[in-house]
């Protein structure tokens, strides 16, 4: 499984009233990095002909060091685990000047049939599929 | 048509690097306003059986005076005009305590039919409706 | 330690490409809780007269089931547990209507002398003072 | 006045409750790509130095079609006209693949003297700055 590397500038709409980046903007940063790594088989239509969709089910994030304006990010995406019916995701964030560590999460997402809103058991072609990401 | 008023706080995430709110969220802020004045259309189905989409075609916004965490805003929502296919509604920001004004902007909109996906014209009983808002 | 309860209105920016309100402005949502639970501290100068921060260190939030605009959302709470360093907030999430569990969250959070940007050894003051919010 | 180019991807998290990107996010896009174009003057310090900051006064956005997930988008920023104290920034959002125009908006700033909080008159040594960008 490979590891996927996006790079996110800070902006000033991302800073609050702290003078840092807000803790919700970072789950858009990890899900815009998310989406980055998945582009292949998005696009291939992997997902949509299998009638299946990304539910996120758990995020555990943790805040290391702060981010400011005009800061470039690297966000680093990896699977960690796949399950049964859950596969868990790994991010860090990294400040691509100084390497200091931001944050790192676990996302943990199942895949659900969208016409009977179940989460699928993950069979082994897409476990294969999402190990040759 | 009456003034619609709705309150809402700033919080700290609508704070961004220049230490008040960021322009975006204002954008936010008037959303808001417009839906809980238009709520009981809304409710009652009344665009919903006409199968018409509100769709803003632009936005005219001046800002006045910074506001910061914790302001309490009154947004004032009326319209303004109705033409032959746009509205335009005026909606006016203020500081619930200082009274001082914050922003005021004209947002135009058309009424879309969601099949042709083309703005339709504003007959006398939308019109009218409008008006006894 | 009281349990607190803010109402939030789910609106059509807090949506995404998938139909129901996005992971991120969740984050909004518990962010906007907790300052309601701390505004007679924050109001009464407790913390800015100890040059203290807040600074989140962790979230965790399980995603139960999707919330729809127009949604109203009850954010429920309450400090979990207080550490050496570190205070555990407990927050949950449920549709008002339904009383169905929307996601709950536990987020970690330590108090920063803004000064020398350490976090500081919650004192008996202070643990009085959280749990008797 | 060199006209400057930025590129944007529209987000899961940027489209609303209507399928397509909110109004509000277009904001942030065009505050991203003013950055971009101002980025030579604020690296060099050159309004640091002088104590300036920029506060938009006005936005007059006008959208024309609607973007969508995974759209790829050009924003074009142009300085438009340089008054006495203000200026004019014209933006224009387009879909890279088909051209399709987006939206267009008129940006009006002041540059602020941090200090007084007042409006600076804009003198032959910015006005030649701006012209040069």
């Amino acid at each position: 499984m490979k590891e996927f590397s996006s790079e996110i500038i800070v902006r000033g709409f991302h800073i609050d009233v702290f003078g840092h980046t807000n803790n919700a903007r970072y789950l858009e940063f990890l899900e815009i990095a998310r989406w980055d790594a998945l582009k292949p088989l998005i696009e291939n239509g992997f997902f949509a002909k299998r009638n299946l969709g990304f539910v996120v089910v758990n995020i555990n994030i943790s805040y290391q060091n702060p981010s400011f304006i005009n800061d470039v990010l690297i966000v680093k995406t990896q699977i960690k685990k796949i399950n049964n019916k859950s596969t868990i995701v790994h991010q860090q964030v990294f400040n691509k000047k100084t390497n200091n560590p931001i944050c790192y999460a676990d996302v943990t997402f199942v895949l659900m049939n969208l016409e009977t809103r179940k989460a699928i058991v993950i069979d082994n072609e897409i476990r294969s599929v999402f190990e040759n990401l």
